[in-house]
């Protein structure tokens, strides 16, 4: 399988990408959580797995702020599987503050979510989604979607950095 | 499998997404076209699958120019698939085209190329490119490859319209 080129301390120092597959789910249902696991287990597709049920906590974690600001914020996940309807902090603004910052902009979203509402699929590309997904029904097509979702982004698709 | 919603007209007009899988690959190899459509035809993952081997005549379908002057502008593909050394216009050239044209710039463009170069990478990034793909070099990762993101271009992502 190909793996993304080394790209360490490039860009002034302003990008560390660690040849590791962190994914970052945000996701407050607890039963999606263990159907995104269970897909994530079956197919050995994260090395580790970052789970946050509100688009606060993902932010403090993105920026390194608050609980995180130990953290050092070059080490930025694969991807985020962001869901919509969050509380504290919403996905559309979780969303807009992660492609609006120079640090955080290039780490591919994909807004993963129930809602096949026009208004928030148009938002959601508009604020810079790279992807819009909506959750299948059925626990058997939710986990082969997130298994889809994560192997195309973590094993295929070569990030920016 | 989950179909996009389906969305006609709207957006005063500037839209129109029939319910069809239109393909666009940009590729002037033709082994690798070969194996481009051996990947579709075996997944049936594509309605219609349009090829261009080289850059001015995929911007003359895109933006109904030129020889395409006939046809309907709003009725654009699922996914393009681009190469990067491409004759005529280069890769790089008509990605900036489709992602600064606002009736073009929401169609997904993964780039699909042998380059491994950070420039070539991140420069289109910058340009708007929803992925990067490096071309794997076996036949049979590389047919593998393609159905995987036609997969998911196709049939798991949403559109923006």
């Amino acid at each position: 399988m190909r793996r993304s080129p080394s790209c360490s301390f490039i860009n002034r120092d302003k990008f560390l990408f660690e040849d590791k597959r962190d994914i970052l789910l945000v996701e407050d249902n607890r039963y999606n959580v263990e159907f995104m696991l269970e897909a994530l287990e079956k197919h050995n597709l994260a090395d580790r797995v970052i789970i946050f049920q509100d688009g606060a906590m993902a932010l403090d974690y993105l920026f390194a702020t608050g609980e995180y600001s130990d953290r050092d914020p070059r080490m930025q996940p694969k991807v985020i599987l962001l869901d919509l309807r969050l509380p504290k902090v919403g996905g559309l603004e979780v969303l807009q503050r992660i492609k609006s910052h120079e640090m955080t902009r290039m780490i591919p979203v994909v807004v993963f979510t129930s809602s096949a509402k026009d208004q928030d699929r148009q938002e959601s590309y508009e604020l810079g989604a790279n992807s819009y997904i909506i959750k299948p029904h059925s626990h058997e097509n939710f986990v082969k979607s997130v298994a889809e979702i994560v192997s195309y982004w973590a094993l295929q698709n070569v990030p920016y950095c």
